[in-house]
This record gives C-alpha cells, structure tokens and sequence, in this order.
C-alpha cells in the first residue's frame, strides 16, 4: 500500500495526499475529506517512526504546565495548539505538578527527542537550575522571569501589571487595600513579582504597608481564594480593596466575600490577573490585568520555531520578550 | 555514549537508568532526581525513533477534544493525563473544533502511528460515519452514545441525567421550567439527549412543553449561555427555572440573568450538567449534575490499554460503559 494507492482511489495527485497526511494548509475542506476517507478505506498508513529516524524530527511540541485544569493554561494551551497547527506542529500536554521534579522530567523527556522542542512554564524550577537549562535541545521558557538565562523566554510583566492593578483600586478611592498573595519561593517567582508591584503601588500613592493586610496561599485555587478571602473579612484588619495574584483566586474571593456578607464592588473592589475569559461572566464581572495570551503563545511558538530551525554555530542568543499589558475594569471595581 | 555512562555517572544501575527513562514508578524522587541531572550533564539521548522503530509503539495516546480551553475537557484531560501516566504513557491533545473534519483528520492522526492508540471526544460525527470507525487501530469514543458502533465506548447519562435535573427544579417548586439547548445535529448528540431527558421529566410531572420555553443556541459557551438567558428574559414567555445543557451555559445564563434584573434562586432557579470546578465558586453557586469524570477517563484510558495489549484474532467485542451520575444541589435551586 503506497501513497500512490491513495492518491488514485481519492482522485487526487500524491501530492496531495501528501499535504493532508503532513497536515498542510491550502487544502480544499472537500478535497481533504475525500483523502481522508480514502486512507482509511484502505487502510493505509504512514511509517511515522521510520519517518521520524529518517528526518530527526517527531513533528511534536510538548508543553509543560503546572495543571491543565486550571483555567489559565487551559485557555494558554489553546493558543499553543492553535498557533502550533499553523507550523505543522502538534502539541503533547506533559502536567508537571508545580514541581521542581515534574519540570526536569519534562525537560529529560524533551532532550531524549519525544519532542522537536519544549515550552516550558516554571513554577518549580528556580534560579539555582540555571545551569539545568544549559542544552542544545530547543526550548522556551514560558511565564516568570527566573532566568536571565541560557534560553528563550517569554516572560508577564507581573510587577508593572500589579503596581496598575493596585493603582486603579487606590484610583476607584480605596484606602486600605489587601492582597491575596500566591506561595513565594525565590526573588523571581510570579507572586514575590507581583507582591513587589503591590508594595510599588501603596509606596507610590503614600500609603503604609500592612502585613495584617496580606494574606497568603499555598494554592493559585478558588477554594484556597475564597478561604483567603473569607480570612481578611474575619480578621477584623479593615479593607475596601483586594488584588488578588491571578484570576482564579480572585473569583474564589468574590465568592469568599459573598460568604462574609460583604458586597462587591459597595464594600470591597476587587481586581485580579490574567484576564480568564470566567471574569467576564462572574457576578460581579471580574475587573483584572489582560498580559495578553494570544500574543505570549504566538512569540513563545515562534522562538522555539527559530531555534529549530537553527543549527550548531548559527546559533543566536537566547531571545526574551516581556508581554505587553492592559486593564481590563469591569463591575467588580466599580 | 551509553545507558552504561549515565549510570556509572549516577552511581546506580543501568535498569535504574531505564526506569527512569520509561518514567516507571517506585524510583525514589532523589535517584530520579541523581539520574536526570546525570542525563542532563551527559546530553546523554535514548534514539526515540529508533526505539519506535523497534517496539512500533510511541508511548502516546492521542486525546480529541473539541476545545481544551472549555473547562469540561481541560479538568477531563487533567484526569486523563493523570491515569495515562500510570501506565507510561503520554497525551498529546488534538483539538478538532468541534468539527468533523477535525475529528476524522484526528483518527487519519492516530492510525498514521503518531499515536498507539486514540480517545476521541466525537461531537461532530454522526451515525452515518460508523464505517470509518471499523479500524483495527484502538480507538475509544468518549462522551455522547452516538454509535452502537464497532469501537470501544465510554458515555454520559445524558438523558437520564437531563430527566434528574429538570425533575429536582419541579421539586423546588418550578412550573415553568426553560430549557438553553445546544446544537442539535441528529437524533443521539449530546443536546438532543438532554432535550429527550427535559421533556420526559414534564411528562412525568404532568406538565405540558412549551416551546417558547426552550432557547437554542449554536455553541455552548458562557457567551451563548448569557445571551440565550437574556433572551428568554426579554421574551415575556414567563419562567421559573432553567435546565442549561451544561455547566459552561450554566454560569453564563446566571450572568444574563442578572443582566436582566432576575434574582437566582428566589426568581428562577437554574441547573447545570457537568459538575465543572468552577460551579461550587459562582455566586450564586451552581447546582448540577456530576456524571463522575474520574471514573470516566479511567474507564476510557483503561479501554485503550486493553485494546492496545490485545492483537489480531484476540480482539474483544467492542465494550461500553455508561458512567453513573449524582445530583449535586447548590444555591441556584434553592
């Protein structure tokens, strides 16, 4: 059974049967359709392994995330799929847990060529496994800035996105605003970033810090949000505002809030970040920092293309891009 | 460079080596850790395509979602993720749009070898499509009872479930019950199902169905949800409770009927399906039906493994599994 065979019983040229089999665009949708049936009438298939050890490559991505549940990648994820297709590229899910252990696994697994690269989002890893990332596989690091360091890296401007989102709380009048801080575990992590462009905020406008104001958790989860959320309203320290570190926490506090008897935005404004497309729909509609996913999928697939295209002495400097960002107000502050 | 020098560099054993490559468990997390820094140092690198090449098995399945930033396929591919790892192995997510030409390009994908075998979400094919599922490649259908087909099937107990759902808002009191509908593309998709549950639930109440009641919407998102909820507002057919076919719908209707001024539970009471994370945190929080999605990838993933161990004249009779459910009762009934 030869790729001939297939091309004569769907009327196509080979070809064609050879751009629908590598998943390339310009395809007519009939057209398509009528090889694809075509393969599986005759049961044809491509010897993919023996393609893979003539090219050296798999024609697969992976991307390596904290848990794909979470709405944040999730809705990361569908970027990446659908920015990688546009390469010809597929996209294996590998979740690491938030761990250190799950990121090297992911980064072994990578390097032993299951992937042609690897986007990999840190939360584990840190500043001390700088040297970990020193290899000639593709890879881009996608999210904190840990690393001023050997790789690409597409990096959320966490601190100047929170210092706007502690801005336009104290901007709709509150005075004494908490945070619903993510766990720190280094200088760069996400929440030690956003936690600084918090403290940026209060300095700016001359308000004191509170640490009675701060209330941390383990968890980036709803359920540890609104726990959080219904600590401050049950500590008696005094709010009217919260930043809370990324979206999902901030609709687990509405709803901590909700639980206090407190109203949203009367009582307390709340603001959080990401911009989830949830906090668009959330009663109240959730006010927050859009770092612009689209455009942070895009670059992160298109560093990793570059760097798989290049070989040996060609290679550039490791590229890094820090995302732009905008507020998005909505009801939650007002 | 060998599997030799990676455990000489590791001071443990080759077959330790090996374990860690395969990703086995009851390795310690230290030599796991020892083993990969070893590989790293190293650059040491397992020829994949060779090892593909010998065994004819990639290690990955494929999983067909429609869109892996809805919260229902990303929280059932966390669990997927998860049970496949048990067993070595490794996801890679296609998204096919709903389309189906996206599902059957995902089934080419998968017999072309890129995948030991596929679970496939179908929403787009349709009973007349059962021919292109007689392959001997595993293949596991997950979601709606669209075939009484040649494959492996693991389904929801949509009708049953929908029927439990618009039943418990007659309990609560509801007499005009409204139904936000999905697509329906035939006579077993998953909409048309839950439509068939809605309507024998007010049969059985001796209720009659009014089809000013039932707003149909052409894609199942909070965007879809809100409108179709400020529609039946706006419409003056009178109503006071809704059946959303899924959760996703759910939380978007509670935004549109906000939007319109209704209070939930005390004005209209609403029910989901699906029992998404995001459910048990909206305000009001979501009551819904829970049709066990760990369960489900379980069974789905365990399938799969069956198939791919069986060969040639053992092969099995396709099996099924309908997963059973459980009505969880929030604040939005009440």
């Amino acid at each position: 059974m030869t790729i001939q065979d297939v091309a004569k019983a769907a009327g196509v040229s080979p070809m064609t049967v050879s751009h629908v089999i590598n998943d390339h665009p310009h395809v007519r949708t009939e057209t398509r359709e009528r090889v694809l049936r075509a393969i599986e009438e005759l049961d044809y298939r491509v010897n993919v392994a023996a393609r893979n050890l003539r090219t050296g490559r798999t024609g697969t991505i992976g991307l390596a995330v904290p848990e794909i549940d979470r709405p944040y990648y999730g809705q990361l994820a569908a970027e990446i799929i659908k920015v990688a297709a546009g390469h010809h590229l597929r996209v294996a899910i590998e979740q690491t847990g938030a761990s250190r252990e799950g990121e090297l696994a992911a980064l072994a697994l990578s390097r032993n060529r299951l992937y042609d690269g690897l986007i990999l989002s840190t939360v584990g890893l840190g500043p001390a496994d700088t040297d970990l990332l020193r290899v000639d596989h593709p890879v881009v690091i996608l999210g904190e800035r840990i690393f001023d360091g050997p790789v690409d890296h597409v990096a959320m401007p966490n601190s100047a996105g929170a210092r706007a989102a502690t801005r336009h709380l104290l901007e709709r009048g509150c005075r004494r605003v908490a945070l619903i801080d993510g766990p720190q575990r280094g200088e760069v992590d996400v929440s030690s970033l956003r936690y600084d462009g918090y403290r940026e905020a209060l300095d700016e406008a001359g308000l004191p810090f509170d640490p009675a104001l701060v209330a941390p958790i383990e968890q980036l989860t709803m359920e540890r949000g609104a726990a959080a959320a219904r600590r401050l309203a049950g500590s008696g320290a005094g709010f009217d505002g919260v930043f809370c570190v990324t979206d999902t926490v901030a609709l687990g506090a509405l709803r901590g809030l909700a639980d206090s008897g407190l109203r949203v935005p009367d009582d307390v404004k709340v603001i959080g970040f990401d911009n989830i497309a949830e906090g668009a729909y959330s009663v109240p509609s959730l006010s927050s920092i859009d770092p612009d996913h689209a455009l942070m999928a895009g670059t992160a697939v298109g560093f990793l293309v570059k760097r798989m295209a290049e070989k040996g002495a060609a290679r550039q400097a490791p590229r890094e891009f820090v995302s732009p960002f905008s507020l998005v107000a909505r009801e939650s502050t007002g």
